[in-house]
């Protein structure tokens, strides 16, 4: 059978049990959600194997540290992954949830409901966890799930799906509900992301080129983000230590992630007070920072400052290195965030309300914040609970996309023989 | 310059003078707007020459009266768009909305705030008063839109768009918030479709070829439907007369739009009694039928009974043709619509409420209705205002689409200098 064909198999498998997931009970999907988390309790050992045939693959393949770290599972992080099944299950049921009731003249009553997308195809790299995460969502939100994982988790995935589709299987639900791609054929995601018919949304998550390539072939709307630029400007009437506090947190308390900052920008009245200390600081914690003309010549004498180009501050880094540039307005700031940035997340700090007003009405990214740390921007800090993704579309889903996200609505229109004339 | 260039000029300009219209106030827009409905009335004459110039073209291309007529301007029809605008000023405004708001246990405030989109392309047929809706939904929600008609009504659409932008430039707004593709050429439309920098959505309205041909080359996302294949399933718990109401209303009431009834589906139970009278009545009104076995053998001797094939199933008449099955359960209905519809519309006619509920929970369609015509699927008539398209997509928009649909979000956070631990 050709991979085209299983592609398709598959994909028309998954939205046929799609149509009995949309239909189970809230409480019936959470059962199966703590299932779920069980199943990952008592075959941690099961799972421990397979992942250390994944890490070993990864060491002879010369896999970073970094991504050995995320691929690697132990007792703790399989716990977390069932405790984050188990909080799922205790959010709010998205489905069959009556957003606006109304009453037409002629009698005619509507109704507009939220309904399941139908099949949700996510496609990852290393990080096992996220094949927990996908799948709690999917299933909550009344959704089948394909699962496309990366070559690096192959074992570590397939352990995980094998254990879910068995929890289905003993609720009576269709395995196919939870789909997994068995090939690590890249071209099965070619195949995946053209079944307009079977398919409502893919979801890459990953880095810039996974989600390019995927962009590139799919005919299914895609959501996304491709990069998180996130810039913190600091202005003339910020308060310094809030200031410093914030850009020290975006910077370096999870340098790696797509909400950290990797642009600071300055007002050119505050900066002599505001950089030199903040600077030291973020280099003592072995920050490199890279600054525009204006910022070398203000920290002339202070070592290790290399030059920004243009393309530093199309850089996300997800790592210890920092853009630093000095405007001489607001505009100027918001005039480098629309050139540079990616609409994920950007914050000034200010005391001055009327300037925050205009930062917040006139940076269009999904999430505009005003004194506070960018690494805010999460589904969780929000407190919508686990999110699926992260958008900077602004089309279905903008920003954290967790279980709403992953609904649609239909209108329901109930009559007594009304006739259109 | 080449085309591409000149698309991509276009949708530059479009995208930056977007920011100014997301800017407008409430205010500033219904001015907008109402001095466009103005300026309809004043230039009457000039609209009718160039349409009339349109029509002359269409009648030596050999255009279809049909066609020819969707195509002609009258004094009352440009009143009719003056009043469609002037109804668009009139609804609440969609930006700007507080859709949410809520405070986090360390104090962050959040909002959630509906936002416009960006730039709209719409890419239409023959029909000039589209630019008129569009124009004004697009500018109501704060977006600029790109206007690509078709090249039978380029001269109409042409005129209508050099008076919304003259209406642009007295109001100092930049006259790239409408833009107007000026060449016929089609590679204009695969030039513009992938400029995902520049443009949020792509709206296709016409005909199935048209759209098909859109998400075929579009990087962009679409929001569309394809063609409405709306059933009518006349349950054996119906009220008869109900049923033949809704039934003659879907069918005649105006066959040429895409909420028009095109299969009939009715319970073998009640069959007997119910189909005799209405399929007469519905001959009588220049219906021609197609019936599968069942109907064929249950009504031998009504003359010009066609058979009706799978592919009669499969086709959008938008015409005085109807397709008439009769099936043995509210389930081989179900699994009819599932198999043969376009989920757009869908009306089940019956007094059992179980039932009902059965239809409505797995029609998955943007419209579900008891006791209805189908005719009622629009924004309209929903109360939803004017729409400027059907989406049978699950993603962003469903069912009518209207201001709503043209606005995105974004989250504001308000914090005190609270940083992430």
């Amino acid at each position: 059978m050709s991979l085209r064909t299983q592609m398709t198999n598959l994909a028309r498998d998954a939205k046929r049990a799609s149509l009995q997931v949309a239909a189970l009970a809230k409480n019936e999907k959470n059962k199966i959600l703590k299932d779920m988390a069980k199943a990952l309790q008592k075959n941690t050992v099961r799972i421990l194997r397979a992942n250390a045939k994944d890490v070993k693959n990864g060491r002879r393949k010369g896999l970073s540290s970094a991504l050995l770290d995320r691929l690697r599972l132990d007792e703790k992080r399989i716990a977390l992954m069932a405790d984050s099944i188990l909080e799922v299950a205790r959010l709010h049921d998205p489905v069959g949830k009556i957003l606006r009731e109304w009453k037409r003249p002629n009698g005619l009553k509507l109704r507009k409901v939220s309904v399941p997308l139908g099949v949700i195809l996510v496609i990852y790299e290393a990080r096992p966890n996220v094949t927990a995460e996908c799948v709690s969502l999917s299933l909550k939100s009344g959704n089948s799930i394909i699962l496309k994982g990366g070559s690096e988790a192959y074992c570590s995935n397939h352990i995980l799906a094998t254990l879910f589709r068995d929890v289905l299987k003993k609720n009576n639900v269709p395995q196919a509900a939870v789909s997994f791609v068995s090939t690590t054929d890249r071209k099965a995601v070619d195949a995946l992301v053209v079944l307009t018919e079977y398919i409502s949304v893919v979801i890459p998550r990953g880095g810039e080129g996974l989600i390019r390539a995927v962009v590139e072939k799919s005919k299914i709307p895609v959501i996304k983000h491709y990069k998180g630029i996130c810039h913190v400007y600091v202005d003339e009437a910020a308060d310094l230590t809030i200031a410093e506090n914030i850009v020290l947190n975006a910077k370096l308390q999870r340098p790696g992630v797509c909400n950290a900052m990797e642009t600071l920008l300055v007002h050119a009245e505050i900066a002599p007070f505001f950089l030199p200390t903040c600077v030291r600081r973020l280099q003592s914690r072995g920050c490199e920072i890279r600054g525009c003309s204006k910022t070398r010549t203000l920290l002339r004498g202070v070592p290790g400052i290399r030059r920004a180009s243009r393309e530093d501050y199309e850089t996300e880094y997800l790592d210890l290195i920092l853009s630093v540039r000095i405007v001489d307005s607001l505009d100027e700031a918001i005039e480098h965030i629309r050139t540079f940035g990616s609409a994920h997340t950007d914050a000034i700090v200010t005391e001055n309300k009327r300037v925050a007003q205009k930062f917040i009405d006139t940076v269009d990214s999904s999430s505009v914040m005003v004194n506070a740390s960018t690494r805010f921007s999460d589904g969780n800090q929000y407190g919508l609970g686990a999110e699926i993704g992260i958008s900077t579309d602004k089309i279905h889903a903008r920003g954290p996309m967790g279980l709403e996200g992953l609904t649609s609505y239909k209108y329901i229109v109930l009559g007594k023989g009304q006739i259109r004339t």
